[in-house]
């Protein structure tokens, strides 16, 4: 296989392979400061990806990948096999709902076992070449998805997106964000809502950030003004991206996408999931197997290492929640856009 | 009449009349900081009014009450009337949205005129008379409301509230949080979910610190995670206050109130509003009618003076929504718990 060919040096991407070792954009700093991180072993790439240095299903898929390569980047070949193991198995329990991470690492140990027994300087090259096409194919799944997600649209459009399922959540281009960049420059987007995201903020330091640099027109609201905007009639569409899609359609993703769900289904609103195939477990068959991250309270009581909330106060933080497929209208990955019911349409996608 | 009783020392309560001035906690610094501000004119009380020192409809009106009042501390007596006036008007004109801010001014204006001519001593100390009386009324209002509402719960009830309609939103006890509190009096409260209540967190900074105040169990979560918390029946009933409430019985009250509504309403969750009777405005056909104030972007983009969003980014903030009737299972006023149809209830209430 060819090197698939790098983003183009204008886009906004959430890492970059460098020769010998990965390249991490901490989005943990964005927007303030644009620090890359030098990532040359799995542990700190797991630590990156627990505190959330590199975010969004696809991306974390990708970042995981080149994790497992670099396990073996140096080290006598006799301990290949459990130097892979236990990069594996540290990057797979980083963090549990998207479901891309397994995916990606299922994929290099395929590669692993194919290659069973090789120098570990040919592991090594296979497995960063691989790293190299999930990269590459979950950059040109984005722009695909943004093609057939921009013709669900007319024109005027309103779309609102939550968290950031952007170029920072991907390889590239984005997931729901790419819809939405897609559709803007199909001139149909008169204006983006952005929800801020609580508690991390990644509407407000992610989404808004990339459409500011795409030159795409947003305004940013708290997460609780989305049923005030659709009852004034100021949202026409809902596009988020996706951490795990179940058999029938139920789609986890970032907190607060739920309730989203429900105001765009009381208000007639078209709510619409972008994600590759990537995301789908069928072996699930409802969102209710879904494993949901709890994470620390302290993401909701303090922000920025400050607190917000009165001193003793116990957060509760699930980092996802589960979106029902009767809420959804559509389903856009890269090979179309589905429609209810899913479980035939996601069985016959993949 | 006589003094009305002040508060218990060991309340909390957003102000105390302190003979000659008014004596105001300001709310933007708790639970950091206990300041109390010094009150001695109209105009530092509109401005804090308009910078949420003081917020909550009804110590709004209270405060306003006290700060027409403050107008004729001194001064001669041919210009009381032209004082008070600019006093009214002022402090009419500080916040939109809540209704009994009018209300309060309303009862001023007419011991007023009442007294019109009186020596200017005289207004001032009916106009103190009635500001006490006001006070008093709300806070028995409240413990009337506690009492009424404690009623509609069962025991080891799991109750959400959003924002703050406590003790700190009122002459003290609170409207919703008065519930909560005599429910839990009352042996009927397992724990109290604490939305965090952007932007301005009062769910976080002042209902958690009420709430750890009263020894009442709680925890706090993100405004989007309450979707999460209904899917898995951990929510058995909602209660928020209200800013005005129209013959209709739509509410408005704090931005996301709205959303929790749909939320409840699609989990068969009892929804309740908590409010006195100084905040229906049966004037007002319907909720269309409510004037809904919009906020600076930065309370969105900034947080504690830091900015939290991209830069360049605008926000848009309206500060309260409006819940339609059909969305609320009783509203609970000082008088008792009144049912739909709430147009006959709250005409029959008043």
């Amino acid at each position: 296989m060819s090197a698939p060919p790098a983003a183009p040096a204008n886009e906004v991407v959430p890492l970059r392979w460098r020769d010998d070792h990965l390249a991490l954009l901490d989005q943990t700093l964005l927007p303030a400061e644009e620090r890359w991180l030098e990532i040359r072993d799995p542990e700190p790439l797991a630590a990156a990806i627990r505190r959330l240095a590199v975010r969004g299903a696809p991306a974390i898929g990708v970042a995981a990948a080149y994790g497992v390569a670099l396990a073996l980047a140096t080290g006598p070949d006799e301990e290949s096999a459990a130097r892979f193991a236990a990069a594996h198995d540290l990057l797979l329990a980083t963090r549990p709902t998207a479901v891309n991470l397994r995916w990606a690492l299922d994929r290099q140990r395929a590669v692993f076992a194919r290659h069973a027994g090789a120098p570990r300087a040919t592991l090594f090259a296979r497995l960063v070449e691989e790293a190299r096409a999930i990269e590459a194919e979950d950059r040109a799944a984005c722009r695909a998805m943004g093609s057939h997600g921009a013709a669900l649209f007319g024109t005027g459009e309103r779309l609102l997106t939550h968290c950031n399922a952007g170029a920072l959540a991907t390889a590239g281009f984005g997931t729901a964000v790419g819809v939405i960049r897609a559709a803007w420059e199909a001139g149909k987007v008169e204006r983006v809502w952005v929800d801020e995201t609580r508690p991390l903020l990644q509407g407000a330091r992610l989404t808004a950030w990339e459409l500011g640099r795409l030159g795409i027109p947003h305004r940013l609201v708290t997460d609780s003004s989305v049923g005030a905007l659709m009852a004034r009639g100021l949202v026409t569409g809902v596009v988020v991206g996706a951490d795990r899609i179940a058999a029938n359609g139920d789609t986890a993703n970032k907190i607060g996408t739920y309730t989203v769900a429900v105001l765009a289904a009381r208000h007639g609103v078209p709510f619409y999931v972008a994600a590759p195939r990537s995301t789908f477990d069928l072996g699930l068959p409802t969102g209710a197997g879904i494993p949901i991250e709890e994470r620390r309270g302290e993401e909701v009581t303090h922000l920025g290492g400050r607190p917000v909330a009165a001193p003793g106060t116990e957060g509760f933080n699930l980092a996802f929640d589960v979106t029902p497929a009767e809420l959804i209208a559509a389903i856009v990955t890269e090979t179309g856009v589905l429609r209810p019911p899913f479980g035939p349409a996601l069985a016959a996608a993949v």
